[in-house]
């Protein structure tokens, strides 16, 4: 059985819970090692206090569930079976007083059928619990992430190659995402960002057919999943000359980045990381140009638990994975982020990610 | 207010409902025209018999949601207001039997807050009443789907100029995605496949790093979203040369296209059109070669109601829009599908696509 799914039996007994079911697939990759789009199929991992867990799978999934998951009790129902009779028939006879299911994923319509296969006495939300679980990283999700990063990283020295005179910003996106597949990710994490002079100061910005011209500033914001965990990486950089104005907003995000994971060690809280970059930005002058929260959790989702704002006052705990972006962006001038995935570790924060960061001339 | 909300106003009467509640963030664009994702934030249009419709958003989007919906009653929720409570607002007072809600969106967690604010006798799901309006399109939606079928035409015509020798398939889906955005669809509907040579055979294969070769079929299934309408096309192509038994294998499938599309008139079923293609391939001999379902619905889902296999007894109505995409898979040999979107008009089927459909030799 894998470590979280020890960690999950665990949470079964502390939270009083008779049985568990997970049915968000993204959760049972996490879980079993098993990765399924099962469509409008049934998924599902059942664990009943003191059983072996089992791993309910669609048949045509058999072969693929046999192959990857480290649960080796393995049920399938093929497209004429309920599967919740099946349920039914593993739960019968058995005393159920609390079942928990991830609420904020169940949708209501599945909800009615288990609710009517399955006497409960009640059915409690688990979504506190995997978030807590995947917010603490394992020593292999943290080497799966640690590649996810190598990868993006060996993406963007590629891509800057690219960067030549007469291509536009979408052009940019393209080749960045091809190289994404070529190296073996399954895809980008999320729509790729390249934005390039007076486009850079839009936090939400989109590519576009803008040429890249000398004195711009070039901003790529770029992820991608492999083996099942995101990366996420901001970098931006002057084309054939750096403008003195934006040199010292680049200068301020740089500290501010550098200020922000100093700050991610066990024991603050989340909070904090937020303001000690937010400081640096504020004491260089341009607090209300840095318009978002600092970071985001980073994992089998490209943003999840924790949100770094100013206000979150959770405690960072060794395992953490999270990013760490400020950014600048003063209209009709430009804009800055530099953006690192970082991991919390007993001596505090280690970066993922580690591209050059000192600001870095790009010739056409 | 738009057509189609006219259209779910009768349904809400006819189905008894005291009110409605739609939060699927594709029904809120479907019915007022404002395309958002409201991730983890509410947003809802509710309609209470009655009473002119109001469209929830967060306040981040009030603006946008002004712009674009067709709804012009806008109530805003601000990030500390809860939605619930908005909800309960507007609803005291009200004798509401039955709300209808969408049950395979709504999840267990925003249902538990729904049913402690709103004191509703019952909930009844209204996918039923969405999933029959979406398939019989307006003339409004046929014309978005034709604009994104003659965009991904476009795409595959521009596209085939990048078929040159040393091209490898990953590098085409590349360049298929890129004209994509560069010719204005929000994206991709879907992976572009782009496969060659055996792994044409492959019906769930997925593009590699495979180089196109002299003597090999080569199959393009690619399709986009343009203003939030999907188009979908499979063509087939030969490279250099074809081979008689391929040639043999893409008569067969094009006949079967073409005695689909032919079976594609108002009160026939769906199931007649994918029988009607399954002769056609059965006749040539390669009816066990034929392994998937002849089509499916299409509009704001590149995959929704009718699903088109060989036992729907579901009546074809004027307006459906779905496709007809027959295909062969030979293993060892190689395989062909030709892909067509088809709208319903009461004269029978016309093709929202129109790309040249004889088998076409290409040069490297």
């Amino acid at each position: 059985m894998s470590n979280v799914l020890k960690i999950l039996e665990q949470g079964l007994t502390s939270e009083g819970l008779d049985a568990l079911l997970i049915t968000d697939p993204k959760h049972v990759y996490y879980l079993t090692g098993f990765a399924s789009n099962p469509h409008e199929r049934f998924l599902g991992l059942l664990l009943v206090r003191g059983e072996e867990p089992v791993l309910i799978v669609p048949a045509l999934d058999a072969e693929a569930a046999h192959a990857a998951s480290s649960v080796k009790n393995i049920a399938t129902h093929s497209d004429t079976d309920n599967p919740y009779d099946l349920l039914r028939q593993r739960l019968q006879g058995k005393k159920l007083r609390a079942v928990g299911i991830e609420k904020e994923h169940f949708t209501v319509s599945r909800f009615e059928q288990l609710a009517a296969a399955v006497p409960a006495e009640r059915f409690s939300d688990i979504g506190h619990l995997l978030r807590s679980m995947r917010a603490k990283k394992t020593p292999e999700e943290v080497a799966a992430m640690k590649h996810a990063a190598e990868l993006v990283e060996e993406v963007l020295r590629r891509g800057l190659k690219h960067v030549k005179a007469g291509v536009s910003e979408i052009e940019l996106v393209a080749e960045l995402e091809y190289l994404m597949k070529k190296l073996g990710a399954s895809g980008p994490a999320f729509d790729t960002l390249v934005l390039s002079g007076p486009n850079t100061a839009l936090p939400h910005g989109e590519p576009g057919s803008r040429i890249i011209e000398p004195g711009d500033f070039l901003m790529f914001d770029l992820g991608l999943y492999a083996a099942g965990y995101a990366s996420d990486i901001t970098r931006t950089f002057a084309v054939e000359e750096a403008d003195s104005k934006l040199t010292g907003i680049y200068n301020a995000v740089l500290a501010a980045n550098e200020a922000g994971i100093a700050a991610a060690i066990p024991g603050a809280t989340f909070g904090s990381v937020d303001r000690a970059a937010r400081e640096v930005i504020e004491a260089a002058g341009y607090g209300e140009y840095f318009v978002h929260r600092v970071g985001h959790g980073l994992g089998i989702d490209v943003h999840e638990y924790p949100s770094l704002h100013g206000l979150n006052e959770d405690i960072i705990e060794v395992g953490n994975v999270f990013t760490v972006e400020p950014g600048i962006y003063v209209p009709g001038v430009g804009g800055v982020r530099i953006e690192d995935d970082v991991f919390v570790s007993e001596n505090g924060a280690q970066t993922l990610t580690s591209f050059p960061k000192a600001l870095t001339v790009l010739h056409l």
